[in-house]
């Protein structure tokens, strides 16, 4: 930005170069709708045309530029921002996801790289934010606070407090980004606090992740200074946090959905300090129903002011984080703007990028193609040789310790269950709906592996293998022939990363993701194709689940309810320990 | 503050160290009056007692203290903040000035220490840093942005881009304090947009002064990254200012107060935008009427709702400089509270400051006077010897430009009247209340000076002489008698600064303000007693003024209009260049 320029412009000493006219300007600051222009130097807002004025005695404001934009009396709101999003989610990386989520007008994003943080650690954290450079879109990050987010399960980096240090004052580092170790926290666990007292140095925000924390142990994680949440699923939640002056990040995720929860503790105070957020959007919902966008029309339909919902896609976020070039039309700020004909139900028509128009009628249209990201170096370091499924029967009673999935959730239960016996060992039983699952290191070259049982993915044959796997992101593989998830471990590993479904030790269907194993270099309309076809797959091998792969990502996180696998075990989610196979 | 040790408490494992009970607690947050306790650890609010829940369904807290206060049913809210204050106008230093406004409630202010900056440069604003540490006050300062004010007059020092910027990234420092200069910004003066660049680096907010820039100038001082604004002085001007951004300070202070004018433009949206400060006030007017709570008091009567106003006083302020420790209770933050009866209009009975009590009934009970200052050198340095009030006559006309005085009033008016002369020198004429003034500057040793007349102040013998003479607090001296002006001189000088009345070559009232010539090391009270005496003094000289010292000390001031007089020459303000006293 040439600060100069921009205030030489406002002043009407230089001309702008392009002026927005005929639009109905959304003010957040005031809450009004205003007939007014726009003009733009640089990229950044420099001016504002007239506005009626109540008074009927402001000076009046004139603009010229070199290109005039007819809006035709159509609304003009600031470019929504998304409070809380792991864009690896998304599968693809930040240019396509630039490019995907533009056109609802989404134009910053806080970012959390936590999933790459837990494959390559600060080497991902910095290919984020290179690949988000010179894009079309604001992209700014929040830093990873736990990777890994348990010491029950082998990540591919560690980040502490020495090494989270030096990033915190990186200009696109605004925030600690979700504090989930809220034990830590409560307990005051020093690599915890150290991080903490890092980033209030650095004057960084923390974000917090607190699901369902609540009592004195909420009150001694808000003391700890962590300034939002994002994990309320009622209001009274919500409100118990507000009240301690913890900022509300509403989500409305694919995996999470609490906008309808939420809204009853929106109110004329509350909702200065809420604001929206995706956390973990997948592609086709993204092409299917929007992005921030979705959020707006969605809390309109429930009854939130248009003007209201639109402040807190935008200034509300802003303010919280601490950014003073974004969220407003205002002179000094980015030129982010989305256009939209109807305020009760806005669909982006329109959405401009530092004055420039990026996108149209839901089509990424900017003239130059995000640049394609630099690419990432290999993450499947592990021998699938020595890779082995077999399960030695062990204990007296013969009943195992078995993941039961809840189909559409990310918690899980533990079923105990007699074992299918032969030789000794013990067999996936498909008649019981009673697989192998197991999780592989891909990491040091150890692969270090568990094999247990799941029940509820529904596999009447073939296997599946995947690396996106919660938070550590191993392979995990589950199938009903031990030959087929071999061969879906070797397909995974010669994809670099991604889903495989494997049927009668042939390649089904595949999406690979050969960045960290968690994102494709592809658009997101090509992952979101792909995706249709790993789904269909699985379900040719009789999974009634809607996202098999989803599902499967969250069985190997140790943090949420019950019982969970990863590389080190089978994981007691209670008792936070691990537990044997065998009861 | 022992982050451990709050948490520990906010979670119950520690005993704090004080609860509060059976308070109404203010939550600035969500605007609700809460029925719950306060617990106090180290001085930090570390949790809240349970509250009544409107879903019915929040978790219980209790907390166990060693002291446990009873509030007895009275409101508890937030200790006050003052967005904008120049300790100095209360004629103070940073303790008494604590002692003097606690008993009102204030808690935290943001200090602007521009005038002693223009006296003794970054050692003055050092000076200020020092004398208030260690205090029962949470005392925090914006850097002086326009020292000089202007090249038409000396001060004691420069603060240029270079020498704020070290200072920009102290922890007492949480803004670049009000940017006069709205020409210097709106033309991109290079050493202005330096300054604000440093600003911007160095994460803190830029405070504005624009009174009555509207239009396009405006929006190219808001484009710049200024983001607040105390001069307002019609709802109008705010309402124009708050569209593009600029949080709103509402001024109530001894020359300006603004507070009426600007109620109009609070509404809805627009109360999480605007703030409440004091800019100036002196100290009888603090002792009479309070401070902060004095503007709630007169905004609730005026209609605005008793919480806004008190929000307006705590978390808007604290969110806009980005406090994250005051303004609110709720853990983590600073327990600075104040106790009052009537939520409709807030007498203060109790303050306490890091959760101890400070102050009762109106008056400072601390069990520890706030310490001393350091003392600072000398800042007289210039030659009585050299000081010469005679005026030959030029021109021929025979008439001169005079300084005519608008009682209550900054601005002045320039009156053309003939001159009386004797022996080809210009002479004070009594009769028409037209009398010499000079301006002698102190810093240098040179000792230039200015000698000119004004009419208004209607001095009929003595003279009165100054060392508070906005910005550049050089002496300034009027009088009916050359002799008087000259007998003040020296006595002013002789007190290290401050205001003396004379007549007859006798000394009638003195107040020393041996700090920097703008502050007593007396508490208050005495200069309160003291300023009335001088008052009293002039009064008897003639003078029909309320506070002529006050009109004496605008009468330097190049930036307000019409004529003024400084050490250079006399001022044309709206040619903003100096002017011959004959015409």
């Amino acid at each position: 930005m040439n600060l100069e320029s921009v205030i030489a412009a406002a002043a009407g000493r230089e001309k702008a170069d392009t002026l927005f006219i005929n639009g109905k300007v959304i003010n957040v600051f005031t809450g009004e709708v205003l007939e007014q222009s726009v003009a733009v130097k640089d990229g950044y807002i420099c001016g504002l045309g007239s506005a009626p004025d109540p008074f009927g005695s402001l000076a009046l404001c004139r603009y010229s530029a070199d290109e005039v934009v007819d809006l035709k009396g159509m609304y003009l709101a600031p470019g929504f921002m998304d409070a809380h999003v792991h864009i690896e989610s998304s599968m693809v990386t930040p240019p396509q996801f630039a490019k995907g989520v533009l056109p609802f007008g989404t134009t910053t994003v806080i970012a959390d790289p936590h999933e790459i943080a837990n494959v390559m650690g600060v080497a991902g954290v910095e290919y984020m934010i290179k690949a988000a450079r010179d894009l079309p879109m604001n992209i700014l990050f929040a830093l990873p606070s736990c990777v890994p987010a348990t010491d029950m399960e082998t990540s591919g980096a560690i980040l502490n407090a020495s090494a989270i240090a030096p990033l915190l004052n990186h200009e696109k580092i605004v925030a600690l980004a979700e504090m989930m170790n809220y034990p830590g926290v409560i307990f005051t666990n020093p690599d915890v606090m150290a991080k903490l007292k890092e980033a209030r140095r650095a004057g960084r925000t923390v974000d917090g992740h607190a699901p369902r924390v609540t009592g004195r142990e909420l009150q001694a994680y808000a003391a700890a200074g962590i300034y939002s949440d994002h994990e309320c699923t009622t209001a009274q939640e919500a409100i118990e946090k507000l009240r301690l002056g913890v900022h509300i990040m509403v989500r409305e995720g694919t995996c999470a959905k609490n906008l309808d929860d939420l809204l009853p503790a929106v109110n004329e105070n509350t909702w200065q300090q809420m604001m929206w957020c995706t956390d973990d959007r997948h592609p086709e919902e993204i092409l299917t129903q929007g992005h921030i966008d979705h959020i707006i029309r969605r809390a309109i339909r429930s009854g939130i002011d248009p003007v209201r919902a639109i402040q807190m896609a935008t200034i509300n976020c802003a303010r919280y984080f601490g950014i003073k070039d974004a969220g407003a039309i205002a002179p000094g700020r980015r030129a982010d703007m989305v256009l939209f004909k109807n305020i009760e139900n806005p669909v982006i028509e329109k959405v401009f990028v530092k004055g420039v128009l990026v996108a149209q009628n839901g089509v990424f249209n900017h003239e130059r193609e995000p640049a394609l990201s630099a690419r990432v170096p290999e993450t499947m370091n592990f021998d699938p040789d020595t890779v082995d499924f077999s399960i030695p029967c062990a204990g007296k009673s013969g009943q195992a310790r078995v993941i039961r999935v809840i189909p559409d959730q990310v918690v899980t239960m533990e079923a105990v269950m007699e074992v299918l016996q032969r030789d000794g060992y013990a067999l996936s039983d498909i008649k019981r709906d009673m697989v192998k699952i197991a999780v592989i290191e891909r990491y040091s070259g150890n692969s270090g592996m568990t094999t247990g049982f799941v029940t509820g993915l529904g596999l009447s044959k073939g296997a599946i293998a995947s690396t996106v796997a919660h938070d550590s992101h191993n392979v995990i593989v589950a199938g009903a022939d031990d030959d087929d998830m071999m061969f879906a471990v070797r397909a995974v590993k010669e994809l670099g990363g991604g889903f495989v479904v494997v049927c009668g030790r042939k390649l089904m269907a595949t999406l690979p993701l050969p960045v960290a194993g968690l994102m494709s270099y592809d658009s997101i309309e090509q992952v979101s194709g792909a995706m249709a076809g790993v789904i269909k797959a699985v379900k040719s091998l009789g999974s009634p689940l809607s996202d098999p792969f989803m599902t499967l990502g969250f069985l190997a996180l140790p943090v949420i309810p019950s019982l969970k696998i990863t590389d080190r075990g089978l994981v007691d989610v209670e008792k936070f320990q691990i537990v044997e196979l065998f009861v």
